[in-house]
């Protein structure tokens, strides 16, 4: 999984059915030290996450695994949002 | 997801059979911010997109799971027409 | 899908016995304005390819949809000739 | 597979069901001369590794096959524990 | 698949236990004109190959369609010792 933070929403009204009633989220990819990078992607969001959470997401077949997902044309979906995570013995985020 | 922008058309008349009756699209890559990227990709167009529309693709087995694509050799589809997005607050594309 | 020059062939003749009897290509990957990139991938030809042809690829699972290379430890695999495409309204290539 | 380090853990209290009970290991890609990279990743954890052991993990679908991530919304795992590697007749690491 | 040389050997005694007894090559991706990349894998062997053959490999999904990968946690595979190709009517590699 990668970590994200949410930094906006999206709206497609015409979109494959499968897809009707999705909550599609826009997400910075963020590095391990919490920096941003100029990555984003465009994830499905599975558990209720709001803008400035930062999240964990997963991406290509596996973000088909979620209740919300499951055969869904959907290739990256939020599926946790971080509480904290540290990295050689110091904590880098808390949310 | 990513988002794109279809450019252009392609015509591949000897394909896989299973590829049979689809509409090949030459999309675009890009950024959060509306800007081109260099990167491009043909999609198959799962919801009548036109050139210049900005879109959505999923890519990967995802890109499987719309009625048209189902067990088909496609590694990327055209899942949404986008309406608009924001980021950090501000609007960033509006159709 | 990916734009790619057929440019070689690769011969195995010690391999996983699922991949017996299939056509290895050599293909140059290619930008959307026809110019070769630096990219190379050794795919499986499931439409009869010859050596300098244009050719769709489709790559991951989606490789393995086609009738020749159904559950075959394959990941990559030219689905289709391509005979044109057109970007922003120019005709970029033609057969 | 791709060869890592463990470096940290993550906690995500509010997440999909699915991933219940799991550990996030922060991962951090090394090379195979035993140097760091930029790279990370969050794994879950199929083996029991602690902090700052050297693994190897899995991405993509193939996350998913092991006991513990079985049709989980899991794009990365570690499923080995590395004791040595050696290239060019020279032992690179020890455990 | 791409291309890669074989130039080591992994040993992972702990490891998820469906990988046991497979062998783990550690695989050095050439380019087509069989120059040296700095890209590794970490690949099972499924055919038998040895340190300093020039070998295919398949990643993904299809790394599991191997008699011996199938349905196992693993992302690479050796799925075919090169015997020779040629690009652009040159041949570059002969076993």
């Amino acid at each position: 999984m990668q970590l994200g933070r949410v930094t906006g929403t999206l709206v497609s009204s015409r979109k494959e059915p499968l897809m009707e009633g999705m909550t599609f989220l826009v997400v910075r990819q963020i590095d391990v030290d919490n920096s941003d990078t100029d990555t984003y992607v465009v994830a499905v969001d599975a558990v209720g996450a709001g803008v400035g959470e930062v999240v964990m997401y997963a991406s290509g077949s596996s973000a088909r695994q979620t209740e919300l997902t499951k055969d869904k044309p959907c290739d990256a979906v939020i599926m946790g949002i971080v509480d904290t995570w540290e990295v050689d013995g110091e904590t880098v985020f808390v949310k």
